[in-house]
């Protein structure tokens, strides 16, 4: 099985109004909402894509319960803690299409908790074929958290895709994972450069044996140690770029575990991640949309990243 | 005991975010929860008036058990319903000190579920000594259905108050209810004026016993059978309106069952209201504040009421 990690778990609820006005109070035309947390989004699609996953992380409190009455398709091999899972509220102007987030911090996981997660994930490990270590760290999770995640993934000889942001980025880098998944702004903030070749090349130095940088509409870049890719989408399309990157996510790390040689990752990858921008429901992808556009995807070596 | 009715309860969050910027992301930096919903907030008061309360209306869904876990101090009889209860979202500009408010519709309610509701009412009305019903109905009850539950009451000889707005009011008043309370804008769109002492005599030739309007920082102005009165707080306070008129209810309520005369019943709900606004927790009473207000409120006979 492909085992996911979401440390900071979400109900992620979606609001549309017909017009957000500030200090005034607005009746919720239509309620959504779903399991959240990359790791929880990257575990929906690989389950969509017909693997085995393994979901884990931290879950509590009412919110907690009621993301694991929600999850599907996945085996809930999450870690209970005393605290209440976060909310996120994306809040759609249904006049502009415009969306206002506002994100609960998550609860606060004690060193008790934070040691009972490690046991879990070791154990779990030891049945992985892979595994993607996603998102924002929850109070009271040390900063070198996914550091030492890496650390045991690499002592067990399992594939771990690391993708984060800030100092979790830059310390879990330093760590050696197979992949990192920066966007252009993590990918900035990790190495000082906003030019995406320099950065890319700069985040191998620092530890990680593969890098694929997610471009937007400008598709992946990658450098890894069998060679240099860009993946471009044939075109640009229209839609809500929410879990786009969790996709593409799921593309590398089903390619990694199917053996395929990295163009066809690649491949996979953006056309998820684009038909995933398509989809009428946010983070979800539009499969008819990915197996056209896993032909029109054009990948080409990229000598100039050498 | 009392009984009230909350038809459309709520769980109420409230979030703290430093500045409210449309169409960008916000961490929350405290997030604060607890059931909501009029009745269920009349409730809450009255019971820390030392009174026996039991609570009914509609709960369902992960919210309304989640409503229900929290419930404390009342007898939960509320009906269970297949559609999730609505939570509301107070998101407060820490800066400006300014709410935006964001409320679901509230889950529909069958003709079954109304009917469930119906025969529970019925039968907690045989032991109370008196009924309010509070707040908006969701989406599926009657528009009429506040006028079916005071004829019920009256059938039963239950005193009954009655604390809605728009179309359900209107309909509940004629049905004759014991109190009405309405606040200044609720009382104009009944009656179509903006003059108060025309407003609250209107409404009693509509059908009402007794109108008690709550006019904000100008306290009470009572319409009853026996006599005409306005409660007159001693200054204006600063703090947050919410709940100030549900606690006038309370003490409106409190103060029947007690058999105390109007005077003294005006008297301690415009003392709560006001011990209201000063708590620091939206919709909770500051107890001191309430006793010292209690012999500072005013209340003289009006004679151009009548």
């Amino acid at each position: 099985m492909i085992l996911t990690v979401t440390l900071n778990t979400a109900l992620d609820i979606t609001y549309r109004v017909p017009a957000l006005r500030p200090h005034s109070a607005h009746r919720v035309t239509e309620v959504t909402e779903r399991p959240g947390g990359k790791g929880l989004n990257v575990g929906r699609v690989l389950a969509a894509l017909g693997h085995e996953v393994t979901v884990t992380g931290f879950t509590g409190g009412a919110t907690g319960r009621t993301v694991r009455d929600q999850l599907t398709g996945v085996v809930d091999a999450l870690v209970p803690v005393e605290g209440s899972t976060r909310r996120t509220i994306a809040v759609v102007d249904t006049t502009t299409g415009d969306t206002t987030q506002l994100n609960e911090p998550g609860p606060a996981i004690t060193a008790t908790e934070w040691s009972a997660f490690q046991e879990t994930y070791e154990h779990l490990l030891r049945s992985a074929s892979a595994v993607a270590l996603c998102g924002s760290l929850p109070p009271g999770v040390p900063v070198g958290a996914y550091a030492q995640l890496v650390r045991t993934a690499r002592t067990l000889a399992v594939p771990v895709l690391l993708d984060t942001s800030g100092e979790p980025l830059r310390r879990g880098v330093a760590a050696r994972p197979d992949i990192v998944k920066p966007n252009a702004e993590e990918l900035a903030e990790l190495t000082g450069t906003h030019d995406p070749l320099q950065a890319t090349r700069n985040a191998r130095r620092r530890g990680a044996r593969a890098v694929v940088a997610s471009l937007g509409p400008d598709g992946l870049l990658a450098h890894t140690p069998d060679g240099h890719w860009r993946a471009t989408p044939p075109r640009r399309v229209p839609g809500n770029p929410t879990g786009a990157g969790d996709s593409a996510v799921a593309g590398l790390l089903s390619g990694l575990v199917e053996g395929l040689p990295w163009p066809e990752r690649l491949a996979r990858a953006a056309a998820l991640s684009m038909a995933t921008v398509l989809a009428p429901t946010a983070g979800e992808f539009d499969r008819s949309a990915y197996e056209t556009l896993l032909t029109e995807i054009a990948v080409t070596a990229d000598a100039t990243a050498a």
